[in-house]
């Protein structure tokens, strides 16, 4: 892409956008047509076997480190800040959205074993996983379950606490093990692929005493290789289809004690600087997806004639044009100030982050399906670009959360902070 | 389904009435599952191929005389009243937007020729595609080409009078036969599958004779098995993928004089009959597409629990449900006074049909994405029928017609004809 | 107005287009200028006052019968059939939003006591009526309370049958009398200048007894002159200011037994039978001032130069005409049906009438914002007329209940309806 | 307001924050009820007139140095930054959008002078400026005219350069002076209260001689007790009531030869500079409006009781109050910006500006009907803050040129930037 396009902000260093170009080459040369090429197969399972373009794009970016790009230096991560991150997930994403999330979740386990600053968890999940380049460990989150999807997401408002609702993948402690049982649902991100999962779960203290609703959770780190773990077939959907899902069950899975690095005490908050989190890179992915839309539709508009001119001298491309731009730029803004913000505030403002996720996955949706129309009948062909990037957006504005329910979360924050 | 939703309609007839219920069930149980099959097949050459489910539901309603609909009973056509086509394609459409387009283009050969009111065109073209049971004839409507998708349908407007602006498939008058040469894009509708199409092309009287633009054009009915004809392979596209689209390339194509039913003196009147009936089809289509994504989504809201109870009592969901209702209702009753009028006057007012298309196909979609929405993670997988209506609805606002570049057709005519 | 914008509706008799026709005229040429003169009156007291144009020009819809419309024909009405309903406040409309809620709620007392068919309520409260050319009676709905607007409004919904909630006019059976005490809410239209009000209250039956929420209502005629009836001032508002709204206060007021024509057990369907006429005739009175505006904005579009050209050359102006033409069209599709399906069937389906109400209000509103585009600057003048026409519209999102909460009304009524 | 509503931004300084804080007091207590109370005047005259309130809060942020917060500190202004000048409008406009925009454009002679950097007119138009506490100088921008609005805001496009379109304010050099004639529009911000102006003018070089269109512009700064101005009548509009608007007549008007700062050979640029400053601004002042709108809301449905409970208990309203808070973020993050970008990059890149004024205006529209929406029928009575704040916001969309002109302006830069 000849694009110099650049950034809005003023004030990036020399280095953030040295970041940014070196990631954006590596991405459109390496990860987009990859992309492009396992959205064809139809069958899911083709994603996810050895040897796919899958495997191949994930270790060109361990080769490059990006898989540590939240890790600290002193254990061997990039140690990216907030707007380093923003830079990398927009670019990953602007080529392609699926290596993007997959990339997001791959570092769950080994961030949060790095967050409890436990060394013999950190020397189990961390370092291995910082120093892997050939993909022998990959993560995922698991959380959301076959009957608890929206369930799962809403901490802070009073679903979140009814006593009638609680988790199906149940951990109870047997001596000095836990003893995970349930199933996960098919949209765990990684999940076919996964090694290692961070699951939030519900802990059960015998029947009768999950009292608390969804607030009774808690986190744990599993192997997925150990006794009691099967995965569901790959799912067929109908975006971001380089993005293996699928589900996890869990018969009697053993974990030593220490593999539980949260309980119901801290659950809720952990869930909420979670969902702040990941929200927030959200925001990040989709600013990427709906820029790619809006560059490939800006290009095409110069070069396609109709009405004995380019389509961009037309006043009504000329309109969906300047609309597509102005959303990606507020896209970018907020969900900067949204990830600087949360990423170093204790506690996070999770509102913040579910407002850049909601207003980047609808603009990114909207954008690109101005980008179809602006690219007409060619628009809809499996030969062009945007098609896909549009059923990759649609996807978003579930994924991480259904929109209006991660509203909800945030509103009842807003609720509670402002008076 | 057991859905008792009728019609707010209080006028309907009794045959009316019956002419919906029993075109229900059968598209319901014919039609959606095969296009939900043919969905599936990544390539659009197996849709194609004889024996596929394609052929088998166009026969199907080759049995139930859908194929002349619109044709007069005394030539043996079902005859329907504007109503009660609006009704048979906003029913099959509810099923199968793909099957619904099929259809409507299919006959457009045969109700051209019976139109022109002479008994040889009509011998030749009408009578034996009424009788048809076998698929022996099936038709399409070629007008769109590679380079000049919105420039065709733009009747009315100072772009269509533009001398510097001319389609490529070019007819030429020699001795008594029109030869024809030239390119369709591949959004032809059972392009891939017809044996004749009618072909909206610019008649050629010699270099530097062509000078009124879109304007100098004229309509052939052209059997597809003449020398000179072939055809592209079929288009991979984001919708509809149980219809099948595809070139056609002309290549010195020779028919009788009489086959060009009509020439630049009458060209711009008859394309924009043809828009105002295409159009307020795409209207009845279009309503149907929307029911079907909201009744599914009503459905599911019922049974899907979140929260502790069906969300169907969350009144997010209700809101949107309401709001699906209103878009559904408003489509139809919109499409059908529109249809009713323009399928009973001369001139027909294009702009009422291009209301009706634009406003249903954008409903369509819109309320397609919320079913999605409410459908939550179920209705991003292809194991739900929601993404697929999702998709078919996307392809709508671009098909027959981009809805912008219809809007500034209906502008134009607006202009002139309201002081 | 030059315009020969007549009706898509092909079955307009002859006898229909010349009730359009004679309507519009006077309209146009007397409700029009009145409503604009009154609405810069910064006072609204002033509108009430009697000699005001708001008094001229409803004696002169007096004068013309539109007072009886919904009347029948054997006690003096003008008994016209629902879409000669919809034609009258349509044209109405488009002069006036304010007049024709105005003489939407005047005939509400007088057609609430001839739907009793009891002799004596018809002689004292709907004869004279339909007799009245000189404004001795102006009939009001009196529904809403200060602390009780959605809660009135909600039929059919849970919330309605809250035992939390209910009214604070409450009507007391002592002896052979009603007594009646409490307040209405600003919102009355006719209120501070009716003589006689349809008061949708609460029966009390002693501390404790009126258990039933919502669902524990009745309906009397009470004569504004009676003792212990005052009024509040006349609203100041954003919009529809021609319209005089105000608080009636109940203190003690004393009527005859039959004055209460409806109690608990039918009071619910009463409700939903009044919903479904008064929100049908919304849509009518929506599509007016939608049409309006767009008329408006079309013939200035035609005069106004920028850009060297009438701005009706500009693609963007275009788009945005055939916009709003198609919701106008839309919009008159939806709520004749409605209207003429809700008034000749029994029971109503309320969600219909709601649907045409949001539909054509939320219509109303985004033309009319959009004619202020299109006059730029002047949009904003109350030298022209868009801009009164725009405050009109906004208010409409709100009377007669506010669309969100509308449309959970309607939605628990699909829920039960739909299987 | 008890809010503790802060600010998404991690990286305000201590002070920028005490900034925000004082500046809203300010506002809340002294402006807020000002420009509630002008709003109220009928006749915009008395707006004008000497010793109303709008005299009164201008000359109190006289006091405060407000006047001076973009003019630099040698020269005794305040000096903010692009941050700190947005916190200041921001903090304004959420107290009144017609203070902030009156004070906006107040500046514009004492800046324009600063910006030539000649001492005789610094002295003469910058330095009593800055030390006025008297109001005996008060600026305007005087640009769009009756036959131009939208052609004198489209620098870059084709229009601009369009030869038959030019201005109707004349300037011609005679002898050392420049001559004046012509009219501008009644939109001229603080025209009826102004000592002087700037004033966008063409350049008249002899009959037949300003072929270049509105590229042949130049910038008279004009003192208006000069012989030959006289003014219109204020404006009467929908909002901004407290904002004094009016036309500015010129008739021979003579001034120095220096006094016209900017003539034909970089006029594109100055006027390029000045719409990314004012549309900065624009973006600032309008997050201001937004947000006041949602504040006013959250609180209220905090108090306002229906179903049962406080409506913020309620999830329709919770969705709202998210997607305002969401818009109000977005539009501050994108405003911040580009204002910050554009302040310090030369040239500016007015297409970022344009995004937030189109953003932002959008916005603070949107979020101001859906407060309304909140307070239901108090919404849109004059005794509650937010029908104000609605017809305010209204404004925005055409003020300082109509969002869609303005978009197309800014889809030229685009199309020439990005390849």
């Amino acid at each position: 892409m000849g694009f110099n396009y650049l950034d809005l902000n003023k004030d990036l260093t020399r280095d953030q956008i040295q970041l940014k170009m070196s990631v954006r080459e590596f991405a459109q040369k390496v990860l987009r047509p990859a992309a492009r090429e396992l959205d064809e197969l139809s069958n899911p399972e083709d994603v996810v076997k050895k040897g796919s373009l899958f495997w191949d794009g994930m270790r060109k970016m361990r080769e490059l480190d990006y898989h540590t790009a939240h890790l600290p230096e002193q254990i061997g991560g990039m140690g990216l800040s907030p707007i380093e991150l923003h830079i990398l997930f927009e670019e990953i994403a602007a080529a392609s959205a699926g290596f993007a999330i997959a990339l997001g979740v791959d570092m769950f386990p080994a961030l949060l074993a790095a967050m409890t600053q436990q060394p013999e968890l950190i020397e189990k999940f961390t370092v291995p996983y910082v120093r892997d380049r050939e993909m022998k460990m990959l993560g995922c989150w698991a959380i959301t379950e076959p009957a608890h999807g929206s369930d799962m997401l809403m901490p802070g408002t009073p679903y979140f606490e009814d006593p009638k609702i609680h988790g199906e993948v149940l951990a109870e402690l047997q001596g000095d093990e836990w003893v995970i049982s349930g199933q996960k649902s098919a949209w765990v991100s990684d999940g076919p692929v996964a090694t290692h999962a961070a699951v939030y779960l519900t802990i059960f203290k015998g029947k009768g005493m999950m009292g608390k609703g969804m607030t009774g959770g808690g986190i744990a780190i599993v192997p997925l290789d150990l006794p009691g773990v099967s995965k569901g077939k790959a799912l067929s959907k109908i975006g971001q289809r380089e993005l293996p899902q699928g589900e996890i069950y869990f018969d009697n899975v053993r974990i030593p004690q220490n593999y539980m690095i949260a309980g119901p005490e801290i659950y809720t908050d952990m869930l909420e600087m979670t969902l702040a989190m990941c929200n927030g890179l959200m925001g990040a992915i989709f600013t990427g997806v709906a820029r790619s839309a809006f560059e490939e539709a800006l290009l095409y508009s110069k070069g396609r004639v109709q009405g004995g001119v380019p389509i961009c001298q037309h006043q009504l491309v000329q309109d969906k044009l300047f609309k597509m731009f102005m959303k990606v730029e507020a896209a970018r803004a907020l969900s900067r100030s949204a990830l600087n913000y949360n990423l170093s505030t204790q506690p996070p403002s999770v509102q913040y982050s579910i407002a850049a996720k909601v207003f980047c996955t609808r603009s990114a949706f909207e954008i690109a399906s101005e980008a179809i129309q602006i690219f007409g009948g060619n628009g809809l062909s499996r030969e062009y670009p945007v098609e896909k990037i549009f059923r990759d957006a649609r996807a978003s504005m579930i994924e991480d959360g259904a929109n209006e329910v991660l509203g909800l979360t945030a509103a009842h924050n807003l609720l509670k902070k402002y008076r």
